[in-house]
């Protein structure tokens, strides 16, 4: 599966200190964990304390290329931020994210072709998130139907049907399994399917557990993108461990180190 | 869930040795343990070694009853040992198990409306286990048309596709997802859904990594029994979380303790 690795981000302390002193030894030893854990992205979030968010993207993008070669996902909810990362980006990059509305899906499916860039694309608008199957389903098929229209490559189209708290609706994670097959159907290739996972369990007791849970029953109904924490090692054990049993994966006894190479 | 613990079974040494011995104790510990750890139902299986086997499966049922109320399932291929466990079973029971042979359910059902028993049945029959979902779900409709004309509740009806060890092949995880989803159609109401989960990945490296994996993606399809390692915490901690996920349990901060009541 594609992890997109969530720490480097300006929420968390030490890369808030790290943008604002404009030192590097904080983002640098994240970009190397974070790779070493098996992360397909890093994400890069400045977060929402930076002073100038454009030059805080760029110094992270660089420090981090600087370091390692894994692909970056250049996560901003501004657009200028976005399009400041990637004039830095040197390697294969993921746009971190978009919402559903026509002309917002028009302009990043633009952005994201003038710099061979995959698109997160979000099954919401600017109304707000659906909270049933339906109407998420709705959005993933405006989304195909615009990546059609932009001859956009599906297989670098990333749909995330926006995944809420445990606590807030349990009803929600068998919706997404729903949802996670039909995208599969959608079309061929289909579009991957993510879910930001920390936020399904974030500050509840036993978040591990039901972050790692979650993943499990996700990918054996085909989720295969996630924005989470590669670090927790337990957690991509458990995916791994999945992915082997949905036989996307040849077991062998050592399955574990030799899917992480 | 309804988790079938499976260490009181001669296979063991220390349960081979209390049979020989007849020496009550460990069976006790176990009964208790198991107990405490949530089984619903206390599996008993004398092994291949006893030397009256008759005689052992009773002695261990009367040894189980005396210290916990927990229903037992009685495991044994022989006729005659499951029918002299029932003559001493005073709770609710559980056959385990019958294959799907006509005859052979005609017996084993009749025998289980006697003692108001619990059924287990495997899609199996002498020639073997089928490889497949479609000759499996041919198994499971011959099991429910069998306790349809015996007028059998189905609910007290277990049946169990015989999942296959991980490292025989890669396929069969999915297709038993596959399988719960159709038994759960079968009827109104359906048949429980069952594995024996330490085959899956018995000997193997990371068996309760996989184990556990495999139960909870299990879960999302519909598995609701399994013969497992109740004494594994980490397993049950992983069933609970995959059922709260679910939605059959209601979500707190304390899940874990409240659905273990």
């Amino acid at each position: 599966m594609f992890s997109i690795a969530e720490r480097i981000n300006g929420m968390f302390k030490d890369v808030r200190e790290a943008i604002k002193n404009k030192d590097p030894k904080a983002v640098r030893e994240l970009a190397i964990k974070q790779t070493e854990a098996g992360a397909s992205f890093l994400d890069v979030n400045v977060g929402t304390a930076a002073a100038d968010p454009i030059d805080a993207m760029k110094w992270l993008i660089e420090v981090i290329q600087d370091t390692v070669k894994t692909p970056i996902a250049i996560d901003s909810q501004k657009f200028d931020v976005l399009k400041a990362g990637l004039s830095v980006i040197r390697n294969e990059v993921l746009i971190n994210s978009t919402k559903a509305d026509p002309e917002e899906l028009d302009k990043y499916m633009s952005l994201s072709k003038d710099y061979n860039a995959s698109l997160m694309c979000l099954t919401m608008d600017k109304c707000g998130i659906p909270q049933d199957v339906e109407r998420r389903m709705e959005f993933a098929m405006k989304i195909v139907e615009k990546a059609v229209e932009h001859d956009f490559d599906l297989s670098k189209i990333y749909i995330d049907p926006v995944l809420f708290p445990i606590n807030v609706d349990q009803k929600q994670p068998a919706y997404m399994f729903d949802i996670f097959t039909q995208i599969k159907m959608i079309s061929d290739p289909p579009p991957h399917r993510n879910v930001g996972l920390s936020n399904f369990s974030q500050g509840r007791k036993e978040k591990r557990l039901l972050a790692r849970t979650f993943l499990t029953m996700g990918i054996s109904y085909g989720l295969d993108a996630a924005v989470m924490d590669v670090l927790d090692k337990e957690l991509m054990d458990a995916a791994i461990s999945a992915e082997v049993i949905m036989n996307k994966h040849v077991y062998t006894e050592d399955y574990l180190i030799a899917c992480r190479k």
